[in-house]
């Protein structure tokens, strides 16, 4: 039985992860529960597709990824579920499951037929229309845990919600890219490829402030200052150490970055 | 071997949590377990018991639930092990550990017989009576799991600790009850069944606030304003969408809400 | 498949403790993962080896425990696997793993060799130096879990950091020790063994607040008075009754304790 991860903004207060895992576990017994995060700031749909793209490489293959951060539940947005092919040709692929509303918007590129669920069937009957992370998401992540066809989830679709992201662009003298997400330690980490980064020295600028010194780890920088370094998803990263620089800065996810040389 | 659920006020930034699972997985090896919450305030057998009825009914026959909000650790306090019937009846019985204040109450009238546990040779010796989740209870939820008798555990009890809840009730242009719950968006969740919403136009009245807005779901609530919606437990929810109404009312659990028409 | 737990400074806003939790699990597959905290304060190793020894010996007898408060992650601190035999010789023997920065501390006198890994060929490539928990730790642990020879990690190292802790003292008409913990109920737990406490009665001193009352569990102390009681851990606790002592008291981690008679 492959692994399901799970993405919610439920929060951990609360009842409603339980009631996604009871759901999933009646229905696909044995399958091991892996929880990414369900801290997604209430109806976050970009931070929570950051964390679904950051976390989704260090599975195994088959792995089966249910993330509901749903503002729309209830109304008629789509239930999706995209395959994504493993590297290793002999491995099993691993599977998306998600409301379209952009969750899967990093993933998408290299995800193979992405579906809409059309199989009010598998539905519980659920009292309301308010909570589909139990009644509709978790009976399809089932089913894809008990290896059951995708294809007969519903008809491929090939106009799945994107969030609108600029993606970061190489200039003549510089790179400008953006503040993708801050971390819980307060480092900013940028969605600009580390290995754009020239050899030289550069100037990194997010809104007023600035720092040229470069690292390769926290415990490298100068004490007290700001330092460019290549971050664990292989982009440039902004920090201090051993303090919060989004907070020092006052730096917003989104903010935008420019190196420049 | 079944899957054990908790509930707890221990918090996630301790060791209590992982104490007590340690110990049944030392008693019970290959157990899974699910955490419900261990986010319930401080010694609040209110929420604690509101939530562990929430998610019951998601988990599968056979589950033992431990539940531990227990402010009176160490006392002479009872406790419990409450059989659940299964709805199916070649299933096997669910089974809830608890300390007996009440916790158990929203589910006593589904259960089965209920036993005061008295095997003191069960129990680890422990070095104090202030932590019987890792000592006490987990050891029971073990015998549980490893599928031993309960019957043995204790004898039968006739008079477990109930919550004093008055149950929501029927007037005649209208329904009381209270909101039983406030979740982490701040839906206030009421004690009174959707089914009781005649169909024509109501108010509901909290505090000094009110709303005729009807909705099946967030999205379909005009913005900004609150509506009335059957919520994921089939009572009455009262929200706002994308907004915290509980603060925004000023709304505590347990405040009294009116619908009247 | 033994059990792995894992307790870090990630928080669980993040996808850093899922990315650790999947690494494991694609080297390591059917490994039981239980989180003992990912709470600990960003970069507190005296908490984090505060945690790891509360938890520890509730754990079943081959147990691997990767622990990551990190600091200086990057640099050339080493990275450690210490073997701790299990009590019944024929169990086989718990695992440590973690940064060699004193997180160990207390678990050192009881643990048989300590090793420093030095297996580059076990890493992941990874593109930075700042994620060594996925990229490095859980490598390490996943070879252990599989049960792979933990003396083709490294050589054994004689000097593992240890935290600088003065051991509590008996001294002619008192003790003196120290707040080793505040939990999440703002109990005070301090180093003194309760063992220590002699029969009659005693005052015990924390900054400018004392108390004479001793109690066994919280529901038997005075109402709203501290009163000192022997703790979950085997030391003196001393604690107000659904109250937060800590705050009361405005007392930190660290702070002297004085027990005099």
């Amino acid at each position: 039985m492959p692994i399901l991860t799970l993405l919610t903004d439920f929060g951990l207060e609360d009842y409603y992860v339980a009631a996604v895992k009871g759901t999933v576990l009646r229905l696909a017994p044995g399958a091991q529960v892996i929880d990414i995060s369900h801290q997604v700031p209430a109806g976050d749909v970009e931070t929570g597709s950051f964390l679904l793209a950051a976390a989704f490489p260090s599975f195994p293959a088959g792995t089966v990824h249910l993330a509901v951060v749903d503002p729309g539940v209830g109304s008629g947005r789509r239930i999706l579920v995209a395959q994504v092919p493993s590297q290793v040709e002999s491995d099993p692929p691993g599977w998306l499951v998600a409301p379209d509303n952009g969750l899967l918007t990093p993933l998408l590129p290299a995800a193979g037929p992405v579906r809409s669920v059309e199989r009010s069937d598998l539905f519980l009957p659920g009292p309301s229309r308010t909570f589909h992370g139990r009644d509709r998401f978790a009976p399809v992540a089932a089913w894809l845990l008990r290896g059951e066809p995708a294809a007969e989830l519903g008809p491929e679709v090939s106009d799945p919600r994107r969030l609108p992201h600029e993606p970061p662009r190489r200039e003549e003298r510089g790179i400008s890219g953006r503040v993708a997400h801050i971390d819980r330690y307060g480092n900013l980490v940028t969605d600009i490829p580390a290995g754009w980064l020239p050899a030289g020295q550069v100037v990194a600028e997010v809104g007023f402030h600035a720092t040229r010194h470069r690292a390769t780890h926290y415990a490298e920088m100068p004490p007290g200052e700001a330092a460019i370094l290549p971050g664990s998803l292989g982009t440039v990263e902004i920090s201090i150490n051993g303090e919060d620089l989004a907070s020092r800065w006052s730096v917003s996810r989104g903010d935008p970055v420019r190196i420049v040389w």
